[in-house]
């Protein structure tokens, strides 16, 4: 029986990096479900490559897919907006939810796949960031199966201890001797330039990151090293830990993607050419392995690797991520909403790089001020906040162009 | 229920950070025997401080160290030779055997405890080099559990899927999605020497190791890298995988203690600071994770890792592992014989740093023509082909002094 998979955000990075590798396994994998959102054509070239059973595009433009694919005589049913992202990631014929829709759209989508019991592929860092509680909860009472694809939590998922890995939801740090987990950030394209470089620099040069091949918001987002905030909000959810067991460490060259240290003073990491294929296929495959097609590291042409630790007066995102974490959701919502707005804001060029982490260190003061979610919060209640902070944040930029 | 331990070869530096890590948890551990051949002073302490129930001296001793014993109201008896040894090793009071003998002579109270189910900590490769299809046989048929502390092997023991740890013996290469292992290896002193000058390097440069402190006869053997072949036997047997799918890479930094690559491009690495106190904790709280004493990894104070392919033009010795281990066990006998030989010899300084590999393979070219062995071999005829290289390697060094 092939395992049958719907890909949300079938167009972006992380959906060409799935679709390459299940392209090449379709003896064991069905591409049942895909979905897009800004990218149609790409969209539909993927139809026809695939025939999927479900396809989810915008709810204004379900006439026109539908249309076109009866035009090709293809057999794929279109749904729209949320509420079709929902009933691709409920569907009783999926398997497995690859939740790779950027940004906070990918939260409803991703939670409703967690209460239905799928097993997750994630690389919708938001859905965490944003609903931590809510979705481990989720997780739990269900069954679902929770697989990091994001490279830096994929590696840690990868070095815990099996039963550790298996218990989906908890790190249990003492029983298993866990003393820390390492994040490492290839620390963007301004790793080596200073803050001055840093608050004249445009569009392209900020979205051109040395190692990954990227969208553009989380190129920007690793240029001011949110995105490395993010993931350590992420990675405490994640892994049941608080944030001052999770290190960070600049390493540029991007080929050890992250670390479990023990007691016993072993560090496992996993390391590999940096290529999103490697993570995405050991989740596909998870708990055995599978070909992903990554040229395999070279270590005897291998270049030094380098770790240091990160500068937070110039990556001022990542010391308010740890600030967030520590005050709670409301924060973590607040954080990430700010984000959202101002790296549009930045892409649109209406203000600087160096903007977006002022911005959201506003944001969240006013956040702290007047936002809360209650205890047992749902996902109304965040969706709320992450509407009040979004609005919040237009003003701040608006002051200030 | 503490876990009662013997410790072969106690006054070694294995033997050394072993009793480290058991004084520091006695509540865990009980040092129910100990071994020791030369430093007898040095055992006698160790009595003093953990007064074992029982302690092997050489046959020749027993009295005198006997009288010691009694003359200090130590309760612990003493039993002699190669005789006393495997007493203690397949005492049914003893729950774990650390193996920590160096060379050969390790060999019969290894075997010895695998045939009776032991837990063994293995640092003695002599046991895998020698008698590998023999010790994989005894540790299967007995339900032995065979733990390498070698900090190599130990490092690919912790990166290997839990299943394949407890599978013991058999690495089932297809099953797992293992591709191959990586062995570091420091490079030892003579890295970035000339050959020239290690022709001419006495012994105390050729025993002064850059990053670990180990005995005379491993630091020789680091320093021409049979150190590195005899690991790559040993890991061939231990992790049932062929020569051709483990590679040597020189890692002058020993920060990164080895690897295993899966097919889907991941390297998973144990990392820590070189101090053999970290795979020993590891192995004798296994599945479980203690405290080791060791400090921790400073990743922000580390000097950058490099990785380089190792010339075996210049460490021959690399090259002989990798064609005796492909010849089979006569060879691999032969090779470690002449080696012991050879480095005495060195150590006396009676012959050259790099005659060492020379004659070692003027052992292997003999070996081949005038040894074989039985396709069930026991340890009697693996000790008579042993000696043979032994004899003919004095031949061989006598002819050059």
């Amino acid at each position: 029986m092939r395992q049958r998979i719907a890909v949300l955000g079938a167009t972006g990075s992380i959906g060409d990096s799935t679709l390459a590798i299940l392209a090449a396994a379709q003896a064991q994998f069905e591409v049942y479900a895909l979905s897009g959102h800004q990218r149609l054509d790409k969209l539909f070239e993927l139809c026809k490559l695939f025939r999927p059973s479900r396809v989810a595009v915008p709810s204004a433009s379900v006439e026109a897919f539908a249309a076109r694919l009866q035009a090709a005589a293809l057999p794929t049913d279109v749904v729209g907006g949320d509420n079709g992202l929902n009933d691709i990631a409920t569907d009783s014929n999926v398997d497995t939810v690859v939740a790779a829709i950027v940004g906070a759209a990918g939260l409803p989508s991703t939670l409703a796949a967690a209460r239905t019991g799928k097993r997750i592929l994630l690389a919708n860092k938001e859905a965490l960031v944003m609903a931590g509680q809510l979705m481990m909860d989720a997780v739990a009472n269900s069954g679902a199966t929770l697989l990091p694809i994001d490279s830096e939590h994929n590696a840690i998922f990868q070095c815990l201890p099996m039963d550790v890995q298996q218990a989906r939801t908890h790190v249990h740090e003492r029983k298993h001797g866990i003393r820390k987990l390492w994040l490492t950030a290839s620390g963007g394209p301004f790793l080596d330039k200073s803050f001055a470089h840093m608050q004249q620099a445009g569009v392209a040069e900020a979205v051109k990151h040395p190692n990954w091949s990227m969208g553009q918001k989380i190129s920007v987002d690793s240029a001011t090293m949110m995105n490395k905030g993010l993931e350590l909000i992420e990675a405490c959810h994640l892994f049941d830990l608080p944030e001052d067991k999770i290190s960070v460490v600049i390493h540029p060259q991007s080929i050890l993607h992250s670390m479990v240290e023990y007691v016993d003073g072993s560090i496992l990491a996993q390391m590999g050419t940096p290529d999103m294929k490697t993570p995405i296929a050991h989740a596909l495959s998870y708990p055995e392995r599978m070909s992903s097609g990554v040229q395999p590291l070279d270590l005897y042409q291998m270049s030094a690797l380098t770790f240091t630790e990160p500068d937070l007066q110039k990556f001022a995102c990542l010391r308010l991520a740890r600030q967030a974490m520590q005050a709670g959701m409301h924060a973590t919502i607040t954080l990430n909403a700010a984000n959202e707005i101002a790296v549009a804001a930045f892409l649109a060029e209406q203000i600087r790089l160096t903007d977006i982490a002022d911005i959201n260190e506003q944001a969240l003061t006013y956040g702290s001020k007047h936002f809360s979610v209650p205890s047992q919060a749902s996902l109304e209640d965040i969706l709320a906040i992450d509407a009040q902070a979004r609005e919040h944040t237009q003003h701040l930029i608006a002051q200030l162009v």
